[in-house]
């Protein structure tokens, strides 16, 4: 049952998994003992919980865990350590650098059974309004668009918005952000305390409820990005903001990119208070048109979100299409209904799975750099340029306001020819961000396909901090094991997990 | 000469140091080698090296460097490695929890001749004037105060304003924040990047010149708050704000403190944008007014500051005001201008200093508690009622748009009596506050005084963790031992450092 799921992979790779084949038949039966049939090895659920939403060939674990509650999974890591076993936690699978493939094998921990809403800051619920001080506990496989369907009506609202509907956990695992970051902040700013397992079992809760504290290193930071790699994330809690009093939301057509992208870049160093401004090249427009049905021109364009009372909503929108007007740009389109601005970004959100549509069969390879404001536009157009030249269809979309864009490059993955060329149009990239003072990733992370591009950003003394991190957290290298944390030295078996048979 | 230094320790602690008496011939020798006559074991500079501004006892180190580069850091790391002697780095000398005190005694690393300001953003300086992005680099030897005189002009300000006139470094290595937190945040929010010498003497910068990144584990988050132990920090990055288009003070006295803490809470619970707001007691108001001759009534009394547009600071202002009439508060008192704002806060900023004025020979044992706001009032006013029925002089201030607040104990430290009763206080009070979810410590830090109360409020899981990093990262225990991330176990020795010989 196991070998055939693992036919298909590349001989590297069984290697790396080893004579693992099933689980040991004692480890089994505690696990059993602990979920009854909430643990599955059907070979539809193992390669489904092996794969995320990009081009990385699925890695299939061994089980698939369905917890209910933190001492589920503490029982389970136990039992795994015991018999030194790697746990893959995995939320709604739409990681895009393989942060689920079970490269040694093991027990996913699919969280989606833990998708409770613990507390709504109850004893305030009546007077506070700040949006500073308002916060809930959610578990972890709480999704993004459930938090919002709960808090619709409340008046409260949660920004850190991926696109996805991901699970709360995973973005606090990837330190994911999205397009209200350059408002409100990515997960490092609006997770406030996590309830983690830790690798040996034993459990343990960061942080306080309270605005600051200098009370030892500062673990919630540590655990937000760290992939499942230094233990389990069980529980978040978030803070919450007060839906706006206003919002707006108008779509800028330009010219040409430079133009568009100058405008997002002026309308962020003149100050002014946008809530979303997002970027994307024709090429994403038309790809959005056919698999959204809208009528976007086909031109560069920038999104624009406004978020205040109706006169700073005014103010702001008015100054940034000052700004657009003087760089070229036409008049601004406006969304002023909730169900016109939710349409509006349910296909800005749309924008990858359009971008696949293109190429029927296509997959994604997503790149995700970051870099500073001022040297936004070079990247932008120096970025579109590599790729042209390396042959690649690549639609461009962009949280311009933090500086971070992505080029999605659509690719047939069983062309080992036009994966290459891929590959090499990210190192371009990477290298082109890196070199600016940028980060090979924003949002998306490590998971294995980004190892590579580590030590080239961070230098080897920062990743062997973070491997002796990972080495003194999880000595038996049982969380997720082969990614974040890992001996850099053995980073580059990494980049042949891809490889073809 | 050591020997002169160590007599006035008690036996406890004179144990502790073991037979340390002078560094290892060779080890001074090779110190020379590196830094010339800029290292001292002259008495006198131990002595001040040993002590911060509290009422814990100094304990010298053996000698002190004063490094003038972070290659000369990593090169004294080196040799102190080699010959497994402490690290103890020292800023300013303005810590509350013995943080500097060498408890190993070693190598005290006196960094204000790191004291350059690298880079102000100079490619951007012309155009940006959007606060989220301007920053500098200093070294970790700077002081808030130089900082602050050196944007002068230019338009900008770094926010993070702790009272004291510390060094950025030292501010970083203990997670401070002050007044303007509330508005701006507080180091865990500013640092954007760090220059380190890990325990080996390698050297790595952490973080990326961009507003986000998802690439591994936050060690930037990591080193603020590691206080220390982990590495030292040689340079800074920090954000920088624009200096806002207008500013006003106000001072407002209230008949009673329910009455003060209550407006704060509700000005905060409203949503009201505050750059500061301060609170103090009628005792605090007196001691000022002897120490810095000013004419504060003797009442509760909040201390507002407001940033914006004119008319959004008038906004503000006028709202605050409603809420603080409505309580019984009196007309607020203005100070407009800038003189008066900095006169103002010159005052305020003094408080630690003329409450052990209050008392001759007096020293302050203060506690730095932070709550959940909608807990603040009943905490301010069971903190002011604790400290009286332990018969303790104890003015009160506090940054309560944070909810973190201190009680300034002034003891006589000769009074071994006194000192346990005013330990006694402590614990109650860091009991209170951890009992509704609070910290023992908003922003002052752990040093060794605060190591007692870690495990109340993380439990023993975090601890371990605590420790394990420490360990992966400093092996020899070289990094201001016995403090942040050492072995729980261990904890209850650091109670009897401050005990009487």
């Amino acid at each position: 049952m196991l070998a055939a799921v693992r036919q298909g992979l590349p001989p590297a790779l069984r290697r790396h998994l080893g004579s693992l084949a099933a689980l040991p038949v004692d480890l089994g039966a505690e696990l059993r003992a602990i979920l009854g049939d909430r643990l599955t090895t059907a070979p539809s659920a193992l390669e489904q919980h092996g794969r995320d939403e990009s081009f990385h060939r699925p890695v299939p674990p061994q089980a698939v865990a369905f917890p209910e509650s933190t001492e589920e999974v503490a029982a389970i890591v136990r039992a795994a350590a015991a018999h030194r076993t790697p746990i893959v936690p995995f939320g709604a699978g739409t990681s895009l650098e393989g942060h689920v493939a079970a490269l040694r094998g093991g027990i996913c921990l699919d969280m989606t059974r833990m998708n409770r809403i613990l507390e709504v800051n109850p004893e305030d619920m009546d007077c506070w309004v700040n949006p500073e001080d308002m916060d809930c506990w959610v578990q972890a496989g709480v999704t993004r668009k459930q938090l919002d369907e709960h808090l619709r009506d409340t008046g409260l609202f949660f920004p850190v918005d991926p696109g996805a509907d991901a699970t709360l956990g995973g973005m606090a695992a990837t330190r994911a952000s999205g397009t209200a970051a350059v408002r409100y902040g990515t997960m490092r700013d609006n997770v406030r305390s996590l309830t983690v397992v830790l690798p040996d079992g034993s459990v343990t809760r960061t942080g306080r409820r309270v605005r600051k504290s200098s009370a030892g290193y500062d673990l919630t930071a540590l655990f937000v990005g760290s992939e499942g790699t230094l233990g389990v994330i069980t529980e978040v809690s978030l803070r919450l903001f007060g839906v706006p009093e206003a919002a707006a939301a108008a779509v800028c057509t330009f010219s040409g990119m430079k133009a568009a992208v100058d405008t997002a870049t002026l309308v962020m160093q003149s100050g002014i208070p946008v809530a979303r401004i997002e970027l994307m090249d024709e090429l994403q427009a038309d790809a959005i048109n056919k698999y959204s049905h809208t009528q976007l021109a086909l031109a560069p364009t920038l999104f624009f979100e406004f978020h205040g009372s109706p006169a700073a909503v005014k103010e702001a929108a008015e100054a940034a299409g000052a700004i657009a007007a003087d760089l070229g740009g036409a008049d601004f389109q406006w969304a002023d209904r909730e169900e016109e601005r939710r349409r509006l970004w349910s296909a800005r959100h749309s924008a990858y799975y359009a971008a696949r549509a293109l190429r029927p069969g296509g997959n994604g390879l997503i790149t995700d750099v970051c870099v500073p404001l001022s040297r936004l536009t070079e990247c932008v157009l120096e970025a579109q340029r590599l790729c042209k030249s390396h042959g690649l269809l690549a639609p461009l979309v962009g949280h311009v306001g933090d500086s971070n864009f992505h080029m999605l490059l659509i690719i047939d993955p069983a062309n080992a020819e036009e994966l290459a060329r891929a590959h090499r149009a990210v190192d371009d990239l990477v290298h082109l961000a890196q070199d600016v003072g940028g980060t090979c990733t924003g949002e998306h992370g490590i998971g294995h396909g980004k190892l590579c591009h580590l030590e080239r950003e961070h230098g080897l003394p920062a990743l062997q901090a973070m491997h002796g991190i990972k080495q003194a957290l999880d000595p038996l290298n049982i969380m997720n094991p082969g990614k974040l944390g890992s001996d850099p030295a053995g980073f580059a078996a990494a980049a042949h997990i891809d490889e073809q048979a």
